[in-house]
């Protein structure tokens, strides 16, 4: 399945390997053409049992733990045990001091965790929305004293959802002045075991911690772009915009739902059709360089009125799009519309390996 | 249990009696000093049998059918049958010609269905809102050439839900500017069958069909209040509301969860302390005059930061209440909070007999 | 709501009280008649805290936490902080060692853990199966060497539901022979946060830890009886009992699902109209001596072919009872039925007061 | 991706093919190297309409209606429209009149219908079990008077997952003797809009219509056999088969769980580990020959104490083997497991594909 011989291969050493997002990267990377697997890291009650024993009882994905990961060892999550990797991916819980130590090891640190993303020297990327946030790399790596190692950071999985139409409609309109989103998140993004089933079975959780927070401040971020001196991010500055966030579980496997509704700067504000048009044509640069988790439709635009939903649409181009439905006038905003994304795939796996696969076009990866 | 004697009980005559409203109206009944069942109506179909066989299968109460309804004759829903009753509350799915016919025949018609809600005539009346849209009656009568006869309605489930909150709010700081509700809608506000379940587990449906509409217009005729001289409905018309929905289903068997943000038209906006207090004091007629269904509490302002919650709080005061929680500033309006209520009690049965009971205590029954 | 006055009542000291069977516990003694609440004891995290705090996020009921015990102290489980009580009910997650230690204190103990089920001194008690299990308790006392102190122990709750009929069955058409159930147990019976809603969710479990084993030996001591010397139990001596059990964990709340098939020694066996008479009307001890907590009906039999059901049965009586349905022959064995039964109240806590409130009308409380 | 160029294709006439499993057949014949959709059939209310019409609001597949099936009409379900066709599939709720049509117009027919499943005529064959069933058609032919057309018949869902283990363990150990069996089903073997969501969150119902009986002779006759003189089948005569089986519907998507308790003629019974030996080591006659559908493996033993699963399981070599689990002594008979099949994939579509690529592989389609 993999054209490029293993020797040419970018080893990945990745920790929080025992996760759910962790397993997924497993998998994908089993299939990977650029990227194969070299090291795994956990909990220091995993370490040193082979992958196959560390995973027991917590592995929740249909195909099998591949026959040559099994008996790969666990390493507790220092740099030392990850010196043949050049990436490294980082799941949710590691601490902020861990990821700095395998920067300074020179690793490329490409992270799931929340600790670097408001590091006014790390990029926090999604990777169908702006990418170019990597231009800040080398300016990070001089001010931290290293020559190849650096952090990266991913989106939270519900602001990743909405950034992606949301960049679509600033790339063609103009800026957004006010976004108020409601979610309706899937169980999933609160990893194993998570949520207690008492919590949600028949039942709706209005709190998520830190949630509402996150997707205020993150979506500024990320839709605000880099200044121009490549030293520093734009926080939409120009154009503040104001975010508010109502977050909600749901007794919903995978796939965040969000509802949607935006005011637009200039006047007047583009129509419905305008705004489908533009969704359902949006094109990222992801998709054109080529990488290989980019996925062919960066957004799938329903015209059903009752779509999209999680479980019909979340596996749609293997999780890799996002899908907006019910496009429509808002009497209080100007446009209103839903949102869903696989909060596993793009919303964690596939824009993990999308930034790594960018950056190894970029040259950044060198 | 009922401490009044029979003969001096109202009688009610009731259609959509097998539906699950019309199964908790029975319930109810059983125990109501001030009513009692005289005669059911449901479809042709049902129409000649047994109470007891008319239900099967379709009877979901934990408590069985009592013993005096489960041999009742069904009747068609037509005036002739339903004579004797004074009150005929009426659920759902019945044509608009069948409800202005009893209300023809001199029957008191409370009705649980949409057709006479826009009606300029008819009361919309959530009873811990607006209880004095009943004064329009006198001018419904002369103006229909009625003696007794009259409809009123009751609002939406999804509506009655958030508009006790913003009552409140308009009571004490003047009016609300615009308002935007992201609903979590309940499977059972869609009746028995209704949703499949294959549409709703493990899913969300962003869509209700017509739900939205009525949210965004139910909201300003009931909030609006009635003019000076009784022959007409204020609308909001002076301080014009905007009002935006975005409903949604899910799986959830009963409750209805809503995230609302609102901005108010003086400045400054109160602060999130003084909403709580105006939220939790918050005292209504149908409690003033004491009538048999009003709950102790109409709105019950949750502290937690994870509650209200529908499994955990939609049967506390038996669903008679509103529940409010999360009261905290909004990024772009004033301030949001999110609103259970249950949309089988307070959002059909429980309005019902409120409405009946204040109709009772201010002698429009007479 | 009492009539008896408090100094009257038997002070309760009941452990585990931060678990859901706890807090249901102290909810149901707020309104009795005869126990009150007198010390409350958790884990030694919660231990110091106030009752509200400690509970603080566990407390997962309708109810309020009382105003009387919301500032009650908790202790840690040791017998110097217990020494007002004289009952102590002990749940599910306390050692052994703590156990006999209270007993030894001169505490009566009737508990809810499995530590002492298999114990040949202990009464293995199903209210509503076997009360003259007690009467081995002057025993046990001489041979531990205590005054008033001794330990008493619930039914696992997926056993209890069962033995019921199958008590009903013995004690009118003599020994079963064997015994085939297949459960279908509710998330609930795990605790909190017990089962992870991923391992749940659109999903079916076939498999919890040392169930099947609990129901196979569990089922043939509550049946065996006491011998006639009230030093030892029978365990089903002379009638040996075959038992196997099927366990599994479904996407339910509250209410343990079981299907039956049984084989009588006797023949003919009965008829499936012989077995619906016999169940239905089975009557039982706890009724005869009209303890406060007994239901009215024992055993309620189903005629509709689709009941019981969980959702819809759970809670009639307050889930004191047992639900039966679809008694039928089985083309293997003689006969076969579903049983439904409250995991929490018959299966837990309602067992637990009917236990004491037969010990207390017995005299072993004096 | 298919090999064979489109006029060697067979031709398929599909009916019912606006249901959840004639979804399922429209997207696997779109991959299939040996045939291809001619004509749809559907109820008359979708007849004249295009497919993407006919099923709007009922597609609940990921993957869209390809284009090319989207705009082709829906017919009746009468014989004349079908004439290009050789093979028609036939779904569920067709009546046996409309089958023997089929058959009587030349026609093969190979049906999921119940109707044909009692005739002593046709073939009810679960293709990883008994393919030899097949053998009575030249007999059916001759005996209904046709040249080419047959009915050839699918199992139950139920009856099909439990069959496959049952058939490897009489090829090895001999006849069985008693076989229990507790269901618990998912909700799409009812179709949709199927099992009304109120009846099913939160909730199992123990009984499905015509399920157990389904269950209890259809194993006979599958298990059975045919005569040597291929006219007629054998029933497990010689050692009549007592089959009981409990049967409910959970709440799960797809994937009907098992729990299955066994006992064998021959003594002594094989151990624990021969029967997982065994059934790891199925093979059947559907891989010998190598035909397209069949899985790699036919059936595989999980290990872990708490598999298989639904949701984990069901999708594993995408539904057309069956997962068996927790094989271990059963108390009452010899030896007890679960089984988790897919009832959509081999329950139903698969079965189907794999039937008629063994009818074509043997000769019969000719």
């Amino acid at each position: 399945m993999t054209s490029s011989s293993s020797q040419q291969k970018l080893k990945v050493g990745l920790l929080g390997a025992t996760g759910t997002v962790g397993q997924r990267i497993i998998l994908q990377l089993a299939d990977h053409p650029q990227f194969e697997l070299a090291a795994l890291g956990a909990s220091s009650s995993s370490a040193g049992k082979p992958y196959l024993e560390a995973v027991q009882g917590r592995w929740k994905q249909i195909r099998r733990v591949p026959d040559n990961v099994a008996q790969l060892p666990v390493y507790e999550c220092k740099p030392e045990y990850f010196a043949s990797a050049v990436v490294s991916p980082v799941w949710i819980q590691v601490q902020r001091t861990v990821e700095d130590a395998f920067r300074r090891a020179e690793l490329r640190v490409f992270s799931n965790a929340k600790n670097y993303r408001t590091d006014p020297l790390c990029p926090l990327v999604v990777p169908l929305v702006n990418p170019e946030h990597m231009e800040i790399l080398p300016f990070q790596r001089q001010q931290v004293g290293t020559k190849k190692g650096f952090i990266v950071t991913n989106a939270n999985c519900s602001t990743t959802g909405i950034v992606v139409p949301l960049k679509a409609l600033e790339a063609k309109f103009g800026p957004l002045e006010k976004i108020l989103v409601n979610t309706m998140q899937a169980i999933s993004g609160a990893g194993y075991p998570g949520v207690s089933s008492l919590d949600i079975l028949d039942n709706v959780v209005p709190f998520i911690s830190g949630e509402e927070e996150k997707i205020e401040w993150e979506t500024a971020k990320i839709l605000g772009g880099i200044k121009t001196d490549k030293t520093a991010f734009d926080y939409h500055e120009e154009h503040p915009l104001k975010v508010s966030a109502h977050c909600n579980r749901v007794p919903v496997i995978d796939g965040h739902m969000e509802c949607v509704s935006v005011s637009f700067k200039n006047r007047p504000a583009p129509s419905v059709d305008e705004v489908k048009k533009c969704l359902q044509g949006f094109t990222t640069e992801a998709q054109t360089i080529g990488v290989h988790s980019a996925p062919k439709q960066a957004i799938t635009v329903h015209e059903e009125q009752d779509r999209p939903q999680p479980r019909l649409d979340r596996d749609w181009q293997n999780g890799a799009g996002v899908n907006v439905g019910r496009v429509r006038e808002c009497p209080v905003f100007d446009i209103k519309f839903v949102v869903l994304s696989n909060n596993v795939m793009i919303g964690a796996a596939t824009s993990w390996f999308m930034n790594a696969e960018i950056a190894l076009a970029k040259g950044y990866l060198s």
